[in-house]
């Protein structure tokens, strides 16, 4: 797509942005504050700015004069870009230039990281759990009759120096005809071993040279979506990717409901065929769009937290969620993927990560190992925020991890207005700090319907940065301002008014929504720090931190630092990878190395309930300040803070 | 049961017999001579008898005046043994004792020879494929809460010795449930590797201790008959057997014909699903029958000819039956149970015996590992007589091997009034030198309806030796007797004149009978010859030979080398086992050792095609002779005849 550069003035801050992207959103992106609190539907007005040079498509309304348009007026929100553009942020829309630079950086673009494809073929790591040879037979007569398999094991062993050959029943339905059908040149599908001196087991066999279609299906089953990918084992690249919403949702939405269902009569056949059956929709739509042949497929991989991947294995996961929290296996053997349901050709082999605990699981351990975590020596935070949040923290000798009982602040759960990341969610936000009126942004530029979990965050933290709120998360009672009031003996801050709202009524952000903000990311801090605690190091020893889950790619680095979240460090030196999950799942298929490796890794993994350590819960009450209650822990925004106290004061 | 001594005058010979044998029996078996055409229901009236001592059963009819019935006469067919006797066979009764000297020898009591069970045990070789091993593993707490697969695996390894575990996913969804059932102490059930250095699969799990309870399943899986066992593997005894037609038999009786029907349209499901429900229903029978439970059984083992085994696999047999005869494979994977429709439990391993070739097959295979002879050092012949006759010699270091066109007539295929081995079918016969008058033993004791294999073998032997029949298998013409006569330009034997028959016309052997059973013969006896002297060796090299198959356990020893289906030799050295193919699959399930052995010992077997082996023919041609075109051969039988000639004529 085609990228524009814009010039905001007078601020003088540039940004580059993608053809058609809205003004609003680039001046976000900027760090370039303009009022606009309806969320880009036009309807406040206030988003006012003039095009000086280039231009945009759209953003004219009838809040806006034949006389200014003329003058190049427009509103931010209705214009699109369609050239390089020089934007005039007029007085009345813009703050003190001063208290803006103080405003958070530009949002980092996030750098992808994980086991690099050129980098596993230069170390010869990339040697796909499944791959095809093509084997031309001596074709029998009547001095030699052996069997079809033998022949084709023989030929393997002579010509292709293959060795400790194995086979499926399967392999000897189709092999008489299939060998027939091509003068005897078969290609052979082959799942290596994961140790050297494994069995190389013949899965299937197709006429001809097939060699070069060679594909994997990999999936991530999450509580909330399921995602998969099929992935091209010739060349690596991923051709198709879909994701659904999981169907067990309508069965409660979080883990433990979940699990609750499961042990009531045939809950668990129940969750059990509502997981295979989005798996099977999914399985069915990437294959279609990618164009391949189901017949294809070698292999199906899979990652997921310990109770989705209980359910999916249809494993009763009542356990689970009773003390001492015991899972039924951590490691799952390889299987054939019709055996629980799935719609594949009956030769693919299922592979399963394994996890770790109850509460860190195959998902977590999925990214563990994608990102390439376990075999590097600095030491890495790894985090998961979805759901629920995991923690990983250690490098390729320890790990240690933990499940921590964030709640689901982060994905809207016990936010008065809180949603998920969905169309008219406020995602990112800013204020006025003299007038306290916001500019917010929502997701598909819509009217706000409420706030999602990085909008959250960035509100907070900005509201914080501007002391609107203290380090307690409670609201300056002294501000001059009618966004801020009492309502049942609760202050909250008023985003959009209802007249310019998606909903029938104000969108607020209450001082318990901060609350339970604070009380989630002080779970996740607090889990960090008590574990790195327990190995004798502290938050400043961390080297880098790997940022996965969905939530991960949308926060604002900076401001998640400025409520206490992620610890300050260097933001080069964190890295966003996504979906962790798929893409571990993704990275197994393309790498034995990894299902050799991984049972390894989960044994180093050492698991923590926190609820079990004695120095959590004093780590928690010290993190439910905002950023918390060791401010030297947070020095940059401490200096941060003490100069826009200067500033402002001067 | 009681067994009698039965004595027979003035012969002064004895036999043995059981309670309740019929005197005729008990005759034929002590080679005295009775007058009998009936086949003992009473009706003809000649094979009267005078009991001197001892008590029978019945013995009276219409055809007895009483005034005989109080000297004691009885007859011999109608009357069963209740006590030791002394029986007088009347002058009319009996030929000459010095021609009854030259009659068969009393046939030999089935010596069962197989891998014995103590056997096993001394050589620490009684190893079933699965076993069950009892664990107390350490209840999870809040410092312990290792997943319960990990758990139990470490539990078995620091107490058991037990190491290179793996396990099913049918575990991981049992043991939650099962270990809290009995406070973490259950048994585990292992299937054990070929190898010792392969893995031990963990395949189920149950509560407590129920090591004692350990079952395997044998199946031989036959062109006519299926017949399972029930095996308890801890004291290796069978506790129940059932044996049931298979229900493919509706598409054809032999091989071929089942090939040419899986060959169209839907036609192999249909086999598959056909030899499948036999199979359930032999095991649902054999289950009930044993009084165990399904979910006690661990294993299951199968052997079958390779039609057989391809079919009840679903594989295509359609090249088996085209030349150059490739079966799919001869080797196969070990396999979930339920993968291929049986009905039990999903934990139950399936073996199935490897085979030689498409017309050597797994039971052929299955034999030759369960008689032990894969591990001898005597030089063997084994024989499987069946629908196919298979013939295998060697000993622990080659082994050669063929399949023989025999055609059906052991079976009664190709006789004019020849049956299977069924009630009414003639086992065994003699025939009065002077008269000429046949004396008939039927299976179940009544009229004739035809004659089975081992009936046709003792009729064409006796009728050779008595020069009824010359060499050629032609009848002598100058006999003077009704019962030799010709129709329609053939000449025939009458066994049993319609009035005393089983069925609305004569019993008769024609000449084109004793042609089919000398080709037959020749055939098996060829393929004998010609497999040894494919090796250099021959037919005196013989150590001992080893007959299987139902029908070998019927026939007369001595008979069979009269007409040269065997060669002459020591009768001490002739073993019969039965049904080779269900022993082997029940050894296959209490030693691992065969499992371990047998592929390469079917690696060690080398098979011939005898259409393509040039000497054959000639080896054929000369075998159509009785016993042979080489008298040579058969030194004992030719001194025999010389003898008797020598008697007759002084």
């Amino acid at each position: 797509m085609t990228q524009y550069t814009v010039s905001f003035q007078p601020h003088d801050k540039e940004v580059t942005v993608e053809e058609g992207q809205s003004l609003i959103r680039a001046a976000m992106d900027a760090g370039v504050h303009i009022n606009a609190s309806c969320g880009g539907e036009g309807i406040c007005g206030k988003c006012r700015v003039i095009i000086e040079s280039g231009e945009v498509e759209g953003g004219v309304s009838e809040q806006l004069s034949q006389q200014d348009q003329e003058k190049g007026y427009r509103l931010a929100c209705l214009s699109k870009v369609k050239s390089d553009l020089t934007v005039r942020i007029p007085t009345e829309s813009y703050i003190d230039a001063k208290v803006l630079n103080l405003q958070a950086t530009a949002r980092k673009t996030a750098r992808i990281k994980q086991l690099n494809l050129e980098d596993l073929k230069e170390k010869g790591m990339f040697v796909p759990a499944v791959d095809k040879v093509y084997v031309e037979m001596p074709v029998p007569d009547g001095t030699d009759n052996e069997a079809d398999v033998t022949r084709l094991v023989q030929a393997l062993q002579k010509d292709h120096n293959e060795h400790r050959l194995e086979f499926d029943l399967s392999v000897i339905r189709k092999i008489p005809d299939v060998a027939r059908e091509a003068d005897f040149k078969v290609t052979t599908t082959i799942a290596r071993p994961v140790r050297e001196d494994g069995k190389n087991r013949i899965i299937s066999v197709h006429a001809g040279d097939t060699t070069e279609r060679n594909f994997a299906i990999a999936v991530d089953i999450g509580t909330t979506s399921i995602y998969g990918q099929v992935i091209d084992l010739i060349s690596g690249e991923v051709l198709a990717q879909y994701g659904d919403f999981n169907s067990q949702i309508s069965y409660g939405e979080d883990i433990i409901s979940r699990i609750v269902y499961a042990e009531k009569g045939d809950g668990l056949e129940k969750l059990h065929s509502l997981v295979i059956s989005t798996i099977n929709s999914v399985i069915g739509k990437i294959i279609k769009k990618s164009g391949i042949d189901a017949e294809e497929i070698s292999t199906i991989t899979f990652a997921g937290n310990t109770t989705m991947t209980q359910l999916f294995l249809k494993v009763n996961p009542r356990y689970i969620r009773r003390s001492p929290y015991v899972p039924a296996a951590n490691i799952y053997p390889a299987f054939k993927a019709v055996e629980i349901g799935l719609e594949v050709p009956d030769h693919v082999t299922a592979l399963v990560y394994p996890q770790v605990s109850s509460y860190v699981g195959g998902d977590i351990v999925a990214g563990v190992m994608g990102s390439g975590m376990y075999q590097d020596e600095e030491l890495t935070l790894y985090m998961d925020i979805g759901t629920n949040a995991e923690v990983v923290i250690g490098n390729k000798d320890w790990m240690v991890c933990a499940a921590c009982s964030a709640g689901p602040a982060f994905e809207g759960g016990g936010i008065k207005l809180g949603m998920r990341a969905a169309e008219g969610a406020i995602e990112d936000f800013s204020v006025d700090p003299a007038t306290l009126e916001p500019m917010n942004v929502t997701i598909g530029n819509v009217r706000p319907k409420g706030i999602c979990g990085s909008g959250l965050i960035t509100c907070v933290a900005t509201m914080f940065e501007m002391s609107i709120i203290d380090n307690r998360g409670k609201f300056n009672r002294d501000l001059e301002t009618d966004r801020i009031r009492e309502v049942d003996g609760v202050y909250e801050y008023v985003l959009a008014w209802q007249d310019v709202s998606g909903i029938d009524r104000d969108v607020v952000l209450t001082e318990i929504d901060i609350d339970n903000l604070i009380r989630a990311k002080g779970a996740i801090y607090s889990g960090c720090r008590t574990l790195l605690s327990e190995v004798g190091l502290s938050i400043n020893d961390l080297d880098r931190i790997i940022m996965a889950g969905g939530f991960g790619s949308y926060i604002d680095l900076e401001k998640t630092m400025t409520i206490g979240l992620l610890p300050e460090i260097d933001p080069e030196k964190v890295t966003f990878i996504g979906n962790g999950s798929l893409m571990g799942a993704r990275m197994s298929a393309l790498t034995n190395s990894i299902r050799r490796d991984v049972v390894a890794t989960v044994n180093r993994m050492t698991n923590f309930e926190l609820s079990e350590t004695q120095s959590f819960m004093d780590n928690y009450i010290a993190a439910l300040f905002l950023p918390h209650t060791e401010q030297g822990l947070f020095p940059k925004l401490k200096k941060r803070m003490d100069e826009r106290r200067r500033q402002l004061g001067s």
